[in-house]
């Protein structure tokens, strides 16, 4: 069986590398969010693409999620020395990505190729492509401060302000990237990773023609929301500054249409039939995962399922 | 006394570090070599004003007398992993360097604030300024290959080609940088480092305007050039190349004109009389710095013999 996955970062990285403990590369596609993707310090950062790579590569850093493991940070004191800005944490190894992906992208290559190129020399075999290769920039749209680019929300002001909508700059001229459409058309499934609804997988099902070839798939999605909160991150901030309560019912809804099935934690059990009202097969399970074998257990219960539903 | 020293790489920065343990901030100037400055991977590298800085700053690494003490290399062997450039060494302290350095340039900031602001981070209290804010490129000619830009010979090809001129592309349109007349101006004597005569000092004076200055003040000139050999670098080298016999009489002939006295080693007392010659004032010392009492020592001497010379 052919599975794409979609996915943003810490949470979306957990289940791929799940995925991938299971399925051969050939078998699995991972198509992953750059609407977080920002310029800092003169580098091009890809947050999501970057904790993907790192975490089926072995390199992410096991207790944050995101960089690199072992990390040291020389040359961020060294920057704060001299007064530079330091609130976005690059540590030294993780410096040596944006560096090198910068350089090639300035030179002309794109995000996609240097993705695969990143991938080979890390010795990661899965296929991780970027949703594209052109501009995409998350803004959130704040109460306070009008709209922000996304790292300036996410990380800058730490979540903070009040969440008011949403804008991906530049997905109206953005395509899919190489590879993209061709791994959906060829994939049996489409797993939605738990990632954050808002700001990691609605960009990537933004971009023209994905959304469309997912639909003629067997979509399941992920809950990122177990027991009203988001295991990492702001996603149940934002579904209620928004005016909806966050939950793994308020999950689904969210992918209403697209969505052949859903799959949400055990402690949400409650919710089962509100969401079968929404005519989509449900699976409950322990969607918590701790470590490695948890993250193939999650990705071995996604499989069974998905197999059930053709 | 006041004074201005020019200054390339490794032996101008351990004479400039001497001078500026016995003088006042105020009554030393360092004008240092921007020839050696190139791009790479898409960062703005200065090699000789940073080991100028480090070495002021404390911070150069001892051992090899560019780049910072207890360097990591994490970065870097993140690039070598992923098949990027790695002959040109950039430690992870020394990035923290290069990136804010990028960053502020692109902004529009010239080199010569953004050196004055890394020297107040570093505490390093007496003025160092680049000869020019302007880019200007040593391009080394060679009867192999033509031309190459100077870090392309020095480092990556180390200085393996056979030199036969220099030319300093785009020192025709370079301005001296803020502060650089006014500071030769207020000088009482101005004071040759030793540094490669062709790639380190004629790049600073071949600016328009400060060879003009320093004419009008005391010149005394240091000779890297120390029984037929330089002290590091491809001084000697180079002047064999170009069909001069490397000695400190071929230092201080390069500087005809422009010298009113002339420092060499004792091991070359032999060239006393043939340097006297010129019609300069000579002084014969220990010329060699292995340490910084050494290099505050030559200083020392320099200082004393300078004010000889009114």
């Amino acid at each position: 069986m052919k599975i794409v996955a979609l996915a943003g970062g810490v949470g979306g990285a957990k289940l791929a590398h799940g995925l991938a403990q299971i399925l051969p590369p050939e078998n699995l596609t991972i198509i992953v969010n750059t609407g977080d993707d920002f310029e800092y310090l003169g580098l091009k950062i890809s947050p999501d693409l970057d904790t993907v790579c790192y975490t089926l590569a072995g390199l992410a850093n096991p207790l944050t999620g995101w960089g690199r493991a072992n990390e040291t940070w020389q040359t961020f004191e060294n920057i704060k020395k001299l007064g530079g800005q330091t609130w976005f944490q690059l540590g030294d190894r993780d410096l040596g990505t944006h560096l090198e992906r910068t350089y090639r992208l300035k030179k002309g290559a794109p995000l996609s190729n240097i993705t695969r190129d990143f991938c080979k020399a890390w010795g990661v075999e899965h296929p991780i492509l970027p949703m594209t290769d052109d501009p995409v920039y998350t803004m959130v749209n704040t109460r306070e401060q009008g709209e922000l680019p996304f790292q300036e929300y996410f990380v800058h002001q730490r979540c903070e302000p009040t969440v008011s909508g949403f804008r991906f700059a530049g997905v109206e001229k953005a395509r899919p990237a190489k590879g993209v459409l061709e791994a959906i058309n060829n994939a049996d499934a489409v797993v939605i990773c738990p990632s954050n609804p808002w700001v990691s997988i609605d960009p990537i099902i933004t971009v023209a023609g994905i959304k469309s070839a997912c639909e003629t798939k067997v979509v399941v999605a992920i809950s990122p929301i177990i027991g009203g909160k988001a295991v990492k991150g702001p996603a149940a901030k934002m579904y209620r500054e928004l005016g909806i309560q966050p939950s793994a019912l308020a999950v689904a809804k969210h992918y209403e249409g697209l969505l052949d099935a859903f799959i949400f934690d055990q402690v949400d059990e409650v919710l089962k039939d509100e969401i079968a009202l929404l005519d989509i097969k449900t699976l409950i399970t322990n969607s918590i995962m701790k470590n490695s074998d948890e993250r193939k257990r999650l990705a071995k219960d996604v499989l069974k399922f998905v197999h059930t539903l053709f």
